[in-house]
Order: structure tokens, then sequence, then C-alpha cells
């Protein structure tokens, strides 16, 4: 609100005794002397300005662009980081994973970064549970965000799309059908480790699947693994992002990441 | 992933061991013996599944359309909610703050919600700082989600689209231009109370600004007020969510909530 | 600090700038308009004023006292709630697990709690690791705080005194001698949940033992189980205090409560 | 519990049916396929092994010895850090704050630590509200936890013993008569930061006031200032803990630090 106009502070000023005397009961814990709306304005640093994409899903001016269709030059060989990504680009359009060459990871490494990221199961629907569609995103290496086909697939709850593999189920599935593109917009927070290497926080995701939350700030119990309990086994810093091959022709398009 | 395909099974072992290999360090606490990967597997509920929309920002299966451009029916006006909401509807397609005529205030209530809502600068460009563009979104009928004007338009920066007003600033300024839509995808937790009435855990909001995130789990600090010291001065439940008359002629459109 | 004497203000003020001298660097966001000392004093409701014990470890005036040597007149059967507590009071100063009559729980409920509990290893030393001096305290009638006569008696780290049993091992290990008495200080938050009985939040846990931090607001993962995967299978309320006959002669003494 | 004895892994068992049984409701959500109590066992790294005091409140083996009475080595000025530290010892038992020398602090730099301090209001009564028996406790040179004669003197709730300066209210006042000592037990948690500066995570105060909980993991909201909103200005490391000259014949002895 602005202070500077007589009009704009009445308005609210009558809005701020609306709401007070509208909720009734006790009042505000107050200081013993009043203070000036400007005490609580807070000017300094000014907000960084950036521009957002012109479509919902699109890349604002800050983000890396990881992958648009084009080359795969963000990208390298898990297997051996040498080589480059041994994927498929189809259509000038969307990578498809070419099973047995292995994981791709970023040459870049992360920590806490907002990542969108589209993906769709492969066009031709075969095999039940873990075995259809099956794909991953491991934050920092490490931590599983899971890709599937969980259109009519059942499977079990912290395995299927949308889940942190084997730690975290999905709020709710999401999935659109496979031949249609699904969309993770993913703020993800990167654990923090002590000095001597014990964790200190562990990890934290938001994941919008088609733009509805299925994890809301859900903590991440550790190193994804797919015998045993998930802890934090030691301490690191950023690493790269990696996408799995899981044997199956699951496609990605459209990856953009920011640093937060 | 599958432990039924023995093939599948291999995969995912040779991942687990290049896991450990890749990372090398200290090993993870183990337990003195073996498990299975069936052991970490949960099946029970399976997860609710729900249809996305065709397009990133438009409504799911599962949420309540609070206004799609044909009417205000699930809105009233919050100076007299035995009345209809006093605003105005354009081309059937968004609504526009009738200034001078109140708040207006959605018929349900809701706690833990999904909020998508899209607005857009009055079409005019007049005044500054606060006093372009000005309106807000308040969450349980006290915690303001900022609306302004933001584009080329200094302010404090606790007070500006996307901060939690005289709370918390926004991360970045994604502000599109007037004549623009603009989008907020908002998860907001409520705060919890004691029986006795005292704060239990405050409130905490995350919005994506036009896609772009701008609050990550954001502690709110109490109950909006333009003058002092922000706090919770009592317990309450679920309630309305209310859109601001603050003067200016602020658009809205395609608004829905999920309840979480 | 007291603003009404000019010398005191004189000395605040000074502090106040050798502090921001001291530290140099970027200055706090400030402002833009100056504040009173006044208006950050908060002073109502008055804080309540209990009366601590004269000795450290003693009640103070809140307490509910739970055990104080002279009757188990708090205390039922486990088995039986409808009966008496079985347990064998000694030398109108401790009371001692009398095996094979099963666990003993208060009669009063509580969530959110402050404990104070004393306890001692039996007097005779004998079996290994879990065999030895085994009992434990059960917040909500779930949770498990271990005790164990973890004095030169390897175990399981996520099993030994001062553990969350199974879930969450103690930072050391400050178990006295056999003979010798140890202290508990407790401060438990109870798990919230939802009204349709999903978790809302876990459980938490800080224990001195000793007076030696052994939990700093651990996360307690679920319900206390022997065998597999801690969860929080059921909403629940308010709940009994346990004491668990696992067998062996422990001792308790001086047990005192208090509400948060 | 012990899985090598059948006895006991019977009561085990038992005892784990019994919770099962008496909790009712649904069941916890389980694998498909049973696990083995060593499953969850951890037994490595082994838990440090300390040696507790023999009177709750002194010092552990493994605390570092700020004062005990007999000299101030552990102290320096905090005008000037290469003088001595210029209060007053008394009967080789405790220091007494020198008015107008103004505040010490130790020469070791710490962050997460638990604290015990004991302290006396001056023998003397006189002055009231924040003129009373003032002094405070620093941690990391910038957090004050207030030392206050809050015995029979009103003065604001968050500015009286056992508060975070003008941020967080005690939950009771526990305070002793102005003859008797008075202790701290404290567990602080140290705000972090991310590389570039900004916080990352708030610090985190527990403290006992002579054994009664008085703030409960509570969130420390910046810089202690005794005029305007606390905030964090800058990034910092370990630092020193400092006690406040005030003006008041304050006295403070058996002081212990463990870092955690």
């Amino acid at each position: 609100m602005n202070s500077k106009t007589i009009g704009l502070c009445l308005i609210a000023i009558t809005f701020s005794i609306q709401i007070k005397a509208q909720h009734g009961g006790t009042p505000p814990a107050v200081s013993p002397m009043p203070m000036k709306p400007e005490m609580t304005e807070i000017w300094e640093p000014e907000v960084p300005v950036i521009t957002p994409a012109k479509t919902l899903g699109d890349a604002p001016s800050d983000a890396i662009i990881l992958f648009d269709g084009k080359n795969l030059d963000q990208w390298v060989s898990q297997n051996d980081p040498s080589k480059p990504a041994p994927w498929k680009i189809v259509d000038n359009d969307y990578m498809e994973v070419a099973p047995g060459t292995g994981n791709i990871q970023t040459k870049m490494k992360f920590g806490d970064c907002q990542l969108h990221i589209e993906f769709s199961a492969p066009d031709k629907v075969e095999g039940e549970s873990q075995g259809r569609g099956n794909s991953g995103i491991f934050f920092q290496n490490r931590y599983e965000l899971q890709v599937l086909d969980s259109y009519n697939n059942r499977t079990y709850r912290n395995g299927q799309a949308g889940s942190v593999y084997k730690d975290q189920a999905p709020l709710v599935n999401a999935m659109r059908g496979p031949l249609e593109w699904n969309t993770y917009d993913v703020v993800y927070t990167a654990p923090r480790f002590k000095p001597d290497g014990r964790l200190d926080s562990p990890g934290r995701i938001t994941v919008l699947h088609n733009g509805v939350l299925v994890q809301n700030n859900s903590t991440i119990h550790g190193l994804t693994l797919y015998i045993g309990l998930h802890n934090y086994p030691e301490a690191h810093g950023d690493d790269v992002l990696a996408l799995q091959d899981h044997n199956n022709k699951t496609q990605f398009r459209n990856i953009w990441i920011r640093k937060l």
C-alpha cells in the first residue's frame, strides 16, 4: 500500500480496521507505542528482475537451457563422462533413451534449483509395474524423482511417477496417457552437511506433475537405493543432474534449470 | 524398478553398484542382515488418480472452479456476505475490481490448498509504487499474497508482486507487462493452532509467478497488517479466500483451487 | 533494556552501535523510518510464573508428580488397566520392574510434555547387548525412548540408551555405571495428524541424558516397531505414558511431567 | 531388544503384537515381504562414549570449561580483546560484572553448542523492569539470551529472563529469588548461510531455566537489536560467546560448553 496518497491511506486504514473488526476475539499482541506504516517497509536490496517466458512451462530469462531439442551439448555419458551423451534426438524436438547405453548426466553441477522437464512414456506401451516406461531424474546424481508410465499401471506407491523413489509417494497420480507429454516443475533443496560430514538437514523437494502438486516440500531421506534403508552415507556438494537409462525408450524435452 | 524380470534386476543392481563405486568414501550405514528390494516397496493405499488438464495452468479433475469467466457464483461481497460479489465480468473472460465496492470473498472456506489464479494489471498504467495495480489474495481471509503491477514500478521489496505483504519479499521479480496476464501457482499450508489457541506452526507458502519460483515454502509470520508487527493473535480454522479492492481496476481470470 | 533512564539508554545505544561497528559489512535491512525501542516490546499476555525446585532435577510447581517413591497410584497394569501397577516399590525410594508382570502405564494421558525420569540398571549386571537392563519409556504409548544398561555394553547404535528405538541413535553415550542413577530430561512434541487421519507433522524429541544432549529435536519417524519400517499407521490423540517390562529388573524414581 | 535369546525374542514379538492389537484401526503400511529384526539395527559407527558429571549441572568429560571460579583465563575484554576480562572473581566461586568495564567474551569461537551457565541477580535488589539485574548471553556474539532479575519484576514478555531478547518470550517465568543461583541449560543451533551470504536457516534455541523448559527449539529471527526489526544482515561463521555488562552487578558461575 502507498502512504503518500491520503486516499489510499484511508482505504488501507479502513481495510485494516475491517480485518480487526471482522475477526474479533483477542487483539493482536501490540507494542506500547504505535508504529507507522513505513516502519515495516523494506526497500533494499532491490529484488532482481527477470523476464518470464511467454508461455507457462517455457524458460525464463535466468534459466540455463539444458535441452531445447537441437542437441545434447549440455550432456555426457555417465559410463564415460569424456564421451558425448549417447541418446537419440528425434525431430529436433525431443531426446529418447537409447536402451543399453547407460545414464546421461549434465556437464554442469547443481545444488538447490528449480527444474522444468517434460517427459513422455515410450510410444509403444509394454511391460507392467516398474517395467513400463521406467526412467528417473537424479538430483545431485543421487536422489531420484521417479519417471514411469503410471497411466493405468499399478505399482508400489513409493515407486510410481512423481515419487521420490522408494521414499515418498506422490499425493496424487496425475499421469497423462502414453502418447502425451507430461511436465514436472520441481523445486529442489539440496541436503546440507556439517563440516565433519554429518547430515545437517535433509534434502527437500516440491513437485508439480502436469501442474498438480504431488510433493510438497517433502523430506528426502537419503541416497536413493534399490535395496535397503535410505540414508546419507557421505557429505557432498553440488553435483550433476542425471537421467536414467532403465532400458525403456522414455522421451524427454524442454529441460531448463534455475540455480536458487 | 521391477524385481520380477531378471534382466531389469541386473540393471538395477548394476546401477546400484555404480552409484556406490562412483561416490566412494564411507559406505552407507548398513544393517547386519541384507534386505530384499521388495522390503522397501509400499503398495497400500493406492495413490488417488486424477486427470490433469490438457494445458498447463488449467484445472485438473479434482479442482474446485472458483471462476471461469462466466459468473461470480462462487463469490460474495465482503462488506455484506449476503450480497453477490459486486465486481464486473468482462467478455465472459475475466473479472475486474469495481473500485469502491469492497473486497470479494468465496462462499466456501479453505485451509491447506493449491491455488491457480491469473491476474492482469489495469489496462491504463497510472500511479506508482503501491498505487499502481494494487490488489491482493487473502488466504483464510488473513494472509495476503500481494498483487501489484510490479513491471517497471519500484516499491518496497516486501510489498511488490509475489511478496507475502510486509513479510516475505519474492526471490525475483517475474512480472509481465501491464497488458499481459500473469499466473500465480500457489501451494498454501495453513497455520496450525494448539487446542488452547496458541500458535502451533506458522503458515507456509510456495509461489510460482509466471512459472518462476518466488516463494519457497516461506514462513508466514502472522496476520497481514498494514501497520505494525505481524503475529498470530488468535486461533482459527478454514476460512474464505478473499480478493482485495484497493481502488485499482485489477483483473482476474481462471481461478481454481484444490484442497490438500 | 530499559529506556526510561537516560544512562541505561546510552549504554544500550552504545552497545548497539558497537555491535554494528564490530561486524561491519552490509548494514541490516532497515525501514525508511527509524523506530523507537518501545515498538518491539511485547507486554501482553504476562508470562505465567512458576516456582522451580530447589535442586536441579526435582519437580517445579506446575509439574504432575508421576512417582515420588511412595506409591504407584498414578500407574496401572498395561495388561489390565483396571488393575494396579504390579511393579515393586523399594525403600520408599524407587520402583523396580517385576519381570513377567507386563508394562505399566499412567492413568493420565499426555501429548506434548516435558518429562523428568531417573533410572538405574539392575543391581546385578548380566546379559549383554539388548539383554542387559532393557526397558523403555513409551510416549503416547507408542514411541519408545530406549532404556538400557549401555555402560560398557555394545549394541546397535539405534538401540542403546538415549536412542529413539530403532530410529534415532543418541549423539553420545552418557551412561553411568550400573549402580548409579541416570536422568533423562525430555522435551517431547507429539505428532500432529490432519482431520482425515494422515500425518501432518511427525513427533519430535529432545533428550538430555545425565545433563548431556543426546537428542536435539530429533524427528520420530513413526510407531516404534521391533520388526520393519517405522511409520504412522493411524491418527491418535493424547495417550498414556508407559514403562516397559523387558524381563530385566530396571529401576525408576523421581518421575514428573509438565504438559506443554 | 536382543534377537539372540529366544525368550527375549518371544517377549519382543508378543509386545509388538500387543501394540498392534491395542491400537487397532488401519494396519501400518507394510512391505510385501516380511523383514527380520536385524534389518533395522544400525551398528556403525559406534556412538562416542563420554563420562557425565556426578552431579546434574556439572560438566561432562567432553565439555570445555569456560569458568570454574578460579580465573578468567578463557575470557577477554570486548572493548579490547587483547586485554584480560576486567570483571571480578569473588570467593574463588563466581564472577561479577564490573559495571562500566564493558562486555567480556571468550577467546574461543563457537557455533552449535550446548551451554550450561549459572547466574544470580545482584545481591542488592534495585531498579525495576529492564533496570534490575540486567545482563545477557550473546551466542556467536550476536544473539542474546536475556539475563535479568525477573523475580517479582514485571517487564515486557520478550525481554524477561529466558527470552531471546526482543524476539521470543519464555514459556514460563521460572526465576529464583535474588539471592539464589539460577541455571540455564541451552542447546543452541547456529544460523546457516548460503555461499552468497543469504540466510539458509535461522538460528534455533532450546533453554531449560532451573530445569524448566522456557524455549523449545525456538526460531531466532536475527541479530539482537535494541531498536528495530530483527534480521540477518550478514553471513558469519563461529564466533565468541559474550556476557553483557549492562551496568548491574550480575553474577555468573559454573560455565561449560560442548561443541555439537
